[in-house]
């Protein structure tokens, strides 16, 4: 099996890597012998070692969240280099700096398929041995949308001692059939491209169709209607008789479907992509905890619960379920046209609201209800 | 090129086939020499030849639209047999019956990625063609969801004269780029199978894995977020870790995904997927007519337009375009979970409507306006 080349990973500078040559258990069954996260951080630990604010990526992110959520980091902003320690790290099972499928495995070559089942719960504990390592007593705030907003759940229940609120953006309690049907199409365009092999391809000879495909399938289910509609509809009336320079199927959306596709295989290993999608379908909080309401009414952390309104992978139902079932939680509404993305795209429209529920979580202590539990903020973006 | 063996194609018994040898000049610019159309016809044509009802089948149909629409076939149903000529015709570019890119090359072989390029148009003129060779002299109703809803609006702008009413259902005037991503993501899974060779596929060896996984993205467009998860969604607490029986990545949705991947590729073929969604694409009633509005402007005939509430690929807002801009038009919506597919699943909620819209149309006649035409129904299906 060839190390020849894989996904030229760009790794930003202020990028660290952590080892952890502790065996982990995993929570499927099967064990990883080492690992390694990609990390950033800002800001300094205090001397208390308890302003420390964790930022988890969605999932094809890395751990420049200074970057993909840039409105929320700066001085007096929701999230303040000058205030916090902030640590995003790089999930388990991606690959841009952690230990995942792309990565060498111990006894030569690189995982591969060989790489161990993952869940959420394994990437927060990586998370959690990571803030040990860098001695973080208290955490004031774990953030997170998508993919992360899974783990910002699993963060509240995995470590209820040290997580002080979290705000928990765009996911929901247990991925839904809805969400596992779109994984599933994906598992299956990757699958229509014979190079994948079952994941046992070289990563000089990479599955970059069926891995295109199935980001194509993912971009789409980011969006919405409106959201390509206002970006990429036709003019209205446009005729392929009127002489254009245009080809009749020359559609911009398809060419944004097309340069997403064609883009991502060269920033993303398919191995990798399988092992997250997998771990976000077997996610569910309420797993061995007996059941999700009884899960969630165990959180006692002050929690931000935010929708996107025209999220159509994670509609606001799922949010607010978590928002009645949580007992200490306030509900945000982006009203946006821009789907699941709105998390990114319409950071800003979050920032304020992030910002005023860290003060009044502050301000009203760890144990404490807020006051304002039931009131709905909707916010245009 | 191989003829062994294509899609096998269930012609039912009462599929009748009509040759057309005059040469088709197609919209496009390419020309069809001859073609074929299955069809089936109920009922008799009356001795004015004044009773025709065409109903237009959806993506992946075929002419049994006994079958697939039974809740509005019957005596004093929607649409009676013993009152009305109804003919279904399987679309051009299909595989049931009529030409399409697996039918016989004039010159051997088969057309493959040789047949020209089709619009809903072109599939429309040929319907009119078999309707003339029937003998139909007016036509009651043209009525159809999705594509057939597509080609319904086509019906009323082509053959205005012929066409008294038309019921348009789940479709729109001009295919938005939100629905051309979503063909889009199915041509490059269909792609990531080598075995499509850019169409030039011999038909015993065809792109399965590429052609089920297009057909796994087109069924979860169809459905709804919480019609997948109240059939599909996990027990609540479900546990990977209780010994059953069950794998920890045996989700019901994913077995659903892949029979329906199954089952597709057996029964359709890949160039005529991708004739038709190709002409989908280029759906836009505005074309060549001073764009959609003036094009729906010109519309007299009495038009019921039924939208599904829970519709993700042609949402509401698409028929209320529609019902805002054609002059004569009466609006439904059917209250479903279902998704796209509730103008199958949830047929038997429009069933009186339409049969209450028919007569209604039959009483103001084909100039008259509806006196109720800013009603709006709601259903519970």
């Amino acid at each position: 099996m060839s190390e020849a080349r894989g996904p030229s990973i760009d790794l930003s500078p202020g990028t660290r890597l952590w080892r952890c040559e502790t065996p982990m258990a995993l929570e499927l069954g099967q064990t990883l012998p080492e690992y390694t996260l990609g990390y950033r951080s800002w800001g300094r630990l205090s001397a208390q070692r308890d302003n420390a604010v964790i930022v988890c990526h969605a999932l094809t992110g890395s751990a420049n969240a200074d970057e993909w959520w840039q409105p929320l980091f700066g001085a007096g902003k929701a999230i303040d280099p000058e205030r916090d320690f902030i640590v995003c790290s790089n999930a388990l099972g991606s690959c841009y700096g952690s230990t995942g499928p792309a990565s060498p495995h111990p006894d030569g070559g690189h995982w591969g398929a060989r790489f161990p089942k993952l869940t959420i719960r394994d990437q927060v504990r990586a998370q959690m041995a990571l803030a040990d390592a860098l001695g973080i007593r208290r955490i004031k705030l774990v953030i997170g949308g998508s993919m992360g907003g899974l783990q910002t759940l699993e963060w509240a229940l995995l470590d209820p001692e040290r997580v002080e609120s979290i705000a928990v953006i765009a996911a929901s309690a247990r991925h839904s059939a809805w969400c596992i049907s779109w994984s599933e199409a994906q598992r299956l365009s990757l699958r229509a491209d014979p190079k994948f092999r079952d994941g046992h391809y070289p990563l000089d000879d990479t599955p970059d169709a069926g891995l295109g495909a199935a980001r194509a399938i993912a971009m789409a289910t980011y969006r919405s209607p409106s959201s390509l509609d206002d970006r990429y509809g036709r003019a209205d009336g446009a005729t392929v008789f009127k002489g254009q320079a245009k080809r009749p199927d020359d559609f911009a959306v398809r060419g944004w479907m097309q340069h997403h596709a064609e883009n991502f295989v060269r920033r993303f290993d398919a191995n990798c992509y399988v092992a997250l999608i997998d771990a976000m379908d077997q996610h569910d909080v309420g797993r061995g905890r007996g059941g999700v309401g009884a899960a969630l009414a165990g959180l006692r952390q002050p929690a931000l619960i935010v929708a996107v309104s025209s999220d159509g992978l994670y509609p606001p139902s799922e949010q607010e379920l978590l928002y009645e079932s949580i007992p200490n939680a306030r509900y945000l509404q982006i009203d946006s046209a821009n789907g699941h993305d709105g998390f990114l795209i319409d950071a800003a429209a979050m920032e304020r609201s992030i910002a005023q529920f860290r003060g009044d979580a502050a301000h009203t202590g760890h144990e404490a209800r807020f006051i304002n539990a039931t009131e709905v903020a909707s916010y245009v973006g």
